[in-house]
């Protein structure tokens, strides 16, 4: 191996292993610890971010990339190390792109308003969090102005170079125009929709439901979606999230003691991220092509397993019969019961618990507010107004000033992630069109989720997607997976057979 | 401030971000992740290792120590810093000793042996235990024989260099004294106290006690203790331990459902632990002098908070309410009744469940092995039958090959932790002359133990022990605390006045 190549892998993997701790830490704030830890434990993230960012960015890295990119092309590094390298060069530049002192700030910032969201919501405190969301949001503008000033060639504005972090490859154009497409169709297709449940009078699942039985029940559901306990654990929290690393996925989920059904969802969805996540390839394990493609394609795994198997109908069919083993009183309603419930489209409030009909526009929402929000179209303190303003539009809804309802439901801008709720939307594309793809290649794909039996879609998945890390551009991996790339079409089908034709 | 200065504390401050990580790394480990992970996470642990023995050796440090410790000399740092700046240059020391790939060996091969133990422990598997054991053993002589030859005046032996890091400022020589001095007293004591008890019929506490219960139970115990759950919590685990950083202290205790007694004296040594650490000087967190002093010391606070205040009469009777109120089955037992049943002394296998007379025989037992060890003397493969020896001469038992009784019980040695067994006695030495103190001071002594009032006994500590984390020598700090150095006589004591005098 040339030592150009041998010199990158050193670094990278010491980077792994402080985003190991960062991960862990990470968990443990979200799901442990207890609120005087917080003071320590942001300084102590803070640290590390600042040790990778040195690390990542240190003087020599630039040359080694120059010598390992030159090594490839003289035939003394082989040819399938391209993507490896390129992908550190990727990390590199994008690090580069960025001060230190600029990485410190928003760490401390973000974590200290995301901290303190977590009890402003609740007390509807939109003054209290927008006093520590204005230095996130004044930190994430300079940082994409830093970043397109690097690459002014690819981003023809500062929100389009945020974007790029959680959509790599996925252009702003390609997304425009998914959008578009979805923004023309889905307001007739909802009213198709309205219209047809009125004739359903779905049943009302609430009911007493132990947390420790929800907890039973879904645990039961990740076995049976694949997940391996040895390698894994599922816990509680505010927001379910999915971390952790090859070999220990974790998992949350959230219960409410009257309503079984949105937590099997999370879980759902959060087994599908580590699914994906444990499906890395191995051997590329500690380094950037190793980890997963972009948010579009990990949010089309886990959108693949909540809104793909778990609401299918033949799934449901299956599963039944852990609901009922596992919470007894849920034995007066019937697999179809329960799928009418959980399939209800109306337009609400709340984002995560919003149907897959009206999701999209809840993303677009949040997608016209943050762009304007970081080109510096508008500011903070105007976007309660904002929000009211497109949600009327959007979905016929007012919040009414119930800004946990309303701009303050999301954790996402909390710590600056700007330009995420895009991948949503075009992880529900991917998902639908990956579906359309396995139907196509298995025959037996309805008898197979009538039986719970993941075994072939698991399959597919690893080899069309996850074990290819981050070898393939987005749309190739697309590409190769489903024979083209991302297209609004598939969710729109899935969409109609599922909400109109019931063909589920 | 001065430049030397300012750089020795940056460079700390990171080193503390890096053990920041590493204690909640460990305490995951330990209490949370699944099986799997854990070949990643030794990983990430020894990578932090290695950069943090990078930090604390790097080229500069030794030239920055110099150069404070001059200013001090000249007048141009404070002198109340000599402290400050002394702790930092025994860190220094203490990490120049070893190589860098030294410390990463240590590190892997103590997290296997460590992990592997838990499960070879559970079936007697000493040849699996010793295959990862030897690694760990020769290691830890290494380690001991390069801390010798760093302060060859300091070290009649390498395991005496070893000693030095659990117990530092305590001799090799004083230990050895107080030692003496009980192995000339405990047998006759031990077997006086044997002849009485022979009158005493304890109850029976065996029960069908919930784990959930006994959690709920320990958590009371704590609160009266002292503990703060906003800064804190309790787990569980295999060993009970405590970790945590100030502001964040994370206690573990075990319960068995047929007993309560052994979780709650395990709950009330760790929230010691924990009690020292959440007191040390929050001006000099981050930095060595503002660590706790030494294991003898830390030893010292667990088992006042078990052994000098939740195992005496007064404390008892005012806590027996609250056993009964959350494990209601044991209303039919008195205060009496249980501290009875805690305080029945009989030569056993468990050291952690030995009494307070024969305890120090288990210690003894160890410091003879494990010196012998480290010093080259005997081999890992004749463990076995110097345990088997000793335990005969000591304690009168046999293990008859069970070596999950025998010398496979403990942790310590799994990950090389040599040198850590004699604090356990000399923190019960200092308990009890702590308690003394305490006793001469406060004429009120029994009345707020049998109220369950821990304020002066947490303020006095606090003042005399918590504070000055380590600015004092441990024989200054006891002297100034108590009027004199560790001694024997305050345990004796305290075992006489509790177990023959029965005035406790």
């Amino acid at each position: 191996m040339s030592q150009s190549l041998q010199l990158l892998e050193a670094q990278f993997h010491r980077i792994a292993q402080l985003d190991h701790a960062t991960t862990f830490l990470g968990w443990d704030q979200m799901v442990m610890m207890p609120t005087a830890g917080m003071q320590p434990r942001s300084e102590a993230i803070a640290t590390l971010a600042t040790m990778r960012h040195e690390l990542l960015t240190s003087d020599a890295m630039e040359q080694w990339l120059v010598e390992a990119l030159h090594d490839i092309d003289r035939g003394s590094i082989d040819e399938s190390n391209r993507a490896h390298v390129s992908e550190m060069r990727r990390s590199w530049m994008q690090a580069s792109a960025m001060s230190a002192e600029l990485v410190h700030a928003q760490v401390l910032a973000g974590a200290k308003c995301e901290h303190a969201w977590r009890t402003q919501k609740l007390s509807n405190d939109w003054d209290g969090f927008l006093e520590n969301f204005r230095p996130v949001v004044a930190l994430a503008r300079e940082e994409a102005q830093c970043r397109q000033a690097q690459r002014p060639e690819n981003f023809n504005t500062p929100y389009d170079a945020l974007l790029d972090l959680h959509c790599a490859g996925d252009s702003h154009q390609l997304i425009s125009s998914i959008f578009s497409e979805l923004k023309q169709e889905l307001p007739t297709l909802l009213q198709r929709v309205l219209d047809k449940q009125l004739l359903r009078a779905p049943m009302d699942l609430s009911g007493d439901y132990s947390f420790d039985e929800q907890q039973q029940l879904s645990e039961q559901l990740m076995r049976v979606l694949g997940f391996d306990f040895e390698a894994g654990r599922l816990d509680q929290s505010l927001h379910p999230f999915s971390t952790g690393v090859r070999g220990d996925q974790r998992i949350t989920t959230r219960y409410r003691t009257s309503d079984f059904a949105d937590a099997l969802q999370a879980t759902a969805h959060e087994t599908g991220h580590a699914s994906y996540e444990s499906g890395l390839p191995s051997r590329w394990q500690s380094y950037p092509v190793g980890r997963a493609r972009n948010m579009c394609i990990h949010e089309s795994q886990s959108l693949f397993f909540e809104k793909q198997v778990f609401l299918s109908r033949a799934f449901g069919e299956s599963f039944v019969a852990a609901i009922h083993q596992y919470l007894p009183t849920t034995q007066a309603f019937s697999a179809r019961d329960i799928w009418n419930a959980q399939t209800v489209v109306k337009p609400t409030f709340i984002r995560v618990e919003a149907d897959e009909v009206t999701y999209p526009l809840h993303v677009m929402l949040r997608y016209d507010i943050e762009s304007a929000l970081i080109n510096g179209d508008v500011e903070p303190d105007m976007i309660p107004q904002m929000w009211e303003a497109s949600l009327q539009s959007y979905l016929g809804l007012s919040t009414e000033g119930d800004h946990a309802k309303g701009c303050m439901q999301d954790i996402h801008w909390t710590d600056g992630a700007f330009g995420y709720f895009p991948s949503y939307t075009m992880g529900a594309v991917n998902a639908a069109q990956i579906t359309a793809s396995l139907k196509e290649q298995n025959p037996q794909w309805r008898d197979d989720m009538a039986r719970g039996d993941m075994g072939f879609a698991r399959t597919w998945l690893h080899d069309n997607i996850w074990q290819h890390g981050s070898e393939l551009a987005s749309q190739e991996l697309m590409s190769r997976a489903t024979g083209q790339g991302s297209s609004a079409r598939f969710l729109l089908d899935h969409l109609k057979a599922r909400y109109i034709d019931e063909l589920d």
